[in-house]
């Protein structure tokens, strides 16, 4: 065998190993992504292992060296053996969080706020930016066939839009104002609009997030001052500033609620007492819970189509990982960006 | 007839006049009040005319020439034609504002709401510190046997902590905060009581109303810092500042609640994000609806006495109407202030 | 003047003051109908008088002599001296009941439920099937530019199936089976797509209104005994019969709720205990409260047509007074009959 | 060694052998109840062992061949690995139910609903009428030190009561009609007692039971024909026949609430009609959630006390079993039967 027959060799080595090992994203720095080899967990009975295929980057960053990524959507390869409603093949998408299931959070109706929740990238648990994981088969949901796992993968972000639409009650008779035009005020829009909501409005300060939210359903996009004026029934903030908040408290009719999905600053300074004194409620959000089959039914039925939320697209190579995430923080017209594993 | 003879007829002529005219005490300037006449509307069909004989004093100050008073009852001297379920004689608690009954907000349940509200001291509309007052019969609820005409005015301020229960859906597994035990404060532990919170922590930093808090059945008695590490499920903030708002947002379970009701600042530098992102909701109380019944209930059946509020007396002439502003601005051991008419 | 100059003179005079002197459709015997005079009350300052133009017939009748009709619409002829809402000329929906405004659920949010509710056609109050009539202004709706004075009308039935929609809390998570696919099983029909419901599953006998039902939105249509089968979030039963609520109780999910809108038999055999051991909660509807607003808005946005319901229309003569009744008892293709005035 | 001490030996031993040995008590056919070993399984991380010391009857009979039993108490004496709440000694009330914690009702909320649930005594399950059960740690609720064994056990009965109550939503505004003073109308009369109502009403035939109805905070008991005329806000009826369920029907006001807790009938012939036209809603009861802890402190602070529905007491061998469940099938001034083990 000639040198060329041993490089190819090594390159088939190599690659075989690669393919065996599971590679992930890792933090290991401010700022500092790298490919590396991430162990998984053994598989138990009502597990499944599923290999990533999409991953979409959010805005939410870490501190400690882990694995990153939470949107995810892949196509299971092995399941447990307690396991009925999923078999090998099936494309899956993929709610982050595993919570306790017995304490007085989750029997009440609210996991989202289990003190116990094991979630994707929120230390010390890793996320899933990585070739395959295991996880829970009972938070992996199979996409109808007309659903892509980009879009399985959008299930999550949307999930937050879902999640604040439930709080706040919007249905047919909810008149909404929707502060912020970033991923997060667009699925807030999509939500809105999918439940019903027979006017919405956006505020932002670009004019292309502007335009993409007309295109996504909103009835009308105005600045913020023009905001102040408004009566509406529910306000989404998604950004949660002081200025936004402001804006969304004073926009809000009497009895009505203002939802904090954004969460720009910690410490608020707000005309709070004015509201309060309308029964303006302020409504916090906090993830989401039992999103998924929804989820998947407003996609599959195309009553939301996320599709245009997703402005780029990258491989799953260090350099491409690091132009992504560059990518995402520009903000601008980068909307959602995915990785396609 | 000597000139002592003629004086003496002039002021027994006056004095009959003066009983027959209406007076009722004016804020004329900035904490000046006078006793003045106050012409009485002719009474409609489904009005009555009452003999005002208790009204308490209300922290809130106004800033018109105008009459003052809103927590008031007194005794039925005149019914309209189309009244029903009164007649003269009658001891009645009055509920001071009348609501359109038309518009969104009254048709939808939530008359406190109506933005065409009229109520008692509230520009341009007079209050009911007066001989008399004509007022809608249905607003007029007819007292236990057991409950006195000043436990009757009592209705209105403990209004505000039954409105604030029922707005938090305090029962027997709320374990309730109250900040500040003024008289708002003091209600407000009162009508947690009476709705079956199993446990009341008050916070305050003056002694003498932590001991009256607590023989008014609070369970503990705290400083605001160690409140901040409680782990309640609602909170009354009656205080209304950034520190007591910043303790009830921190100090409350996640998925619980935080009601506002005291007034104290406009603008609130508080921790609003954490809290959200824990689903604590900040619930606006703006007085009450529908409380009255349920007011004289509590008090007729001994499962509230509100008699220990009331901590001084003062009778209707200019002279004791300014003590008692007087003393109920000073605060310390003066919770509530009534007159006897 | 010749005989017959005196006739003709006579049947002007007749008509002029026909024309002048407001007449109505008065049952005056078990199925007779006779138009004749009905004396208008005079407007009060909240009142509006109103030119009738479209009025419906619902299958509900009356014992007593008395004009009938109640779902209208018509043109502002005169306003009272306090109406600010409305002019002369406005096109208006009307609202029919007229409640007392003060008692416990009028003051609680329940109007529809008040004990002094005076409503159209309902002894001892007249029906609305009149050339005029007057009405308080906060129940008359003025329609939008696009929405006819016919569709005005509709608002009526549409209010049951939207009240029904409210009652039952359905949105874009409830699949919903209706029964009956009559005027109210078709209201629901709309209001449930409008709603967001999913998936919507209707069950008759009649293949016409079945087809009728699906292109006003409904997914599936199926015979009664394959809905048994079901596992639907919420059942509106709009038959009423032991068959028909026997199969909402069996086709509902744990958890879910069956709305009892038709009121075919009083007394009723059914399963109730597996039922409720199932939680499966049946919940009333009583006409509606807080609808014209929200079916207006549905209308003008085209969220819900009405139209391909109204089957049959007739002018306002007693001959075709008789005849419209009669089409409107045969059933069959006969949906909704309009009188045109 | 003499025949006494063979003697001593051989009962030393055999005690051992039942000490060892679990026994429990079987329903080995229609009213044959056997005591026999029953293998305990063995523990998992989140399991305990429990030594019960408290069951009592319930009148739920079961047709397979099992252990019978469900509620009870006992003392803990082995803990899984991962158990953290618990250790061996620890005096425990035993929550029945073990949920799937996976399914869309439990996820939801509403475990009690779960179609996996595994449920004491109730095929193919066995229940706890035994020396020892193995159980999750998580239903297993340390008592107070003041409260007793017996009163452990009484948690599963009051749960019922304490369930229909937060499902009828009764507060201190809530006037309640509890249709049949059994051991389920009475632990009704206890919890809404202690949710605040203002006024319960308790109907039976039995004069024995009323007088303990009244003992136990009844305000009013009257017979059946006589609360017909009611005007209550809601109604348990505990016993489920056409007559009760008709009663509470017609005497429940306009938009008040049913609860069906008792399942006497299983097709019911009721006037479901014309209280639906009043918004009436029936809402039905299945057992409870989260219900342990809220009945732990009714007991341990005075709230509720369930001691004197003991009525009569019982050891654990196969006589007194048997003369258990014939005295609790008898009724009477038997209410509730209870196991000491």
């Amino acid at each position: 065998m000639g040198k060329g027959g041993q490089l190819i060799n090594e390159v088939a080595k190599q690659a075989k190993r690669i393919k065996q090992e599971n590679m992930a994203a890792w933090l290991v720095d401010v700022n500092t992504i790298r490919i590396l080899p991430f162990k998984l967990p053994s598989i138990g009975p009502n597990d499944v292992r599923i290999r990533i295929k999409a991953v979409g980057i959010c805005g939410s960053d870490v501190k400690e060296p882990m694995v990153i990524g939470h949107e995810c959507a892949g196509i299971v390869e092995k399941v447990g053996s307690e396991v009925k409603h999923l078999v090998p093949g099936d494309r899956v998408a993929v709610e982050p969080g595993i919570s306790c299931s017995r304490c007085q959070q989750c029997r009440g109706g609210r996991y989202n706020l289990c003190p116990d929740m094991k979630f994707f990238a929120t230390p010390p648990v890793h996320g899933s930016l990585a070739n395959q994981i295991v996880h829970p088969a009972d938070l992996c949901f199979k996409l109808p066939e007309n659903v892509s796992l980009e879009e399985g993968a959008m299930c999550e972000p949307l999930s937050v839009g879902v999640h604040a639409c439930r709080r706040a009650n919007v249905g047919p008779e909810t008149t909404v104002l929707v502060i912020g035009a970033g991923p997060i005020g667009l699925v807030s829009v999509l939500a809105a609009r999918a439940f019903g909501a027979p006017r919405i409005v956006i505020v932002d300060m670009d004019d292309q997030r502007l335009a993409m939210a007309k295109s996504l359903g909103a009835d009308e996009t105005v600045k913020i001052k023009k905001a102040m004026n408004s009566e509406v029934d529910v306000t989404f903030d998604c950004v949660g500033f002081n200025k936004t908040m402001s804006t969304g408290l004073n926009a809000t009719r009497p009895g009505g609620k203002v939802c904090l999905v954004g969460m720009g600053h910690g410490m608020m300074t707000i005309p709070l007492t004015p509201a309060a004194a309308r029964e303006v409620d302020v409504v916090g959000v906090f993830r989401y819970k039992n999103t998924w089959p929804l989820c998947l039914d407003f996609l599959r039925t195309g009553k939301i189509d996320v599709k245009p939320l997703i402005t780029h697209r990258f491989g799953f190579t260090e350099k491409e990982v690091e132009e992504a995430f560059a990518t995402s923080a520009r903000g601008g017209n980068a909307i959602k960006v995915m990785f396609n594993l």
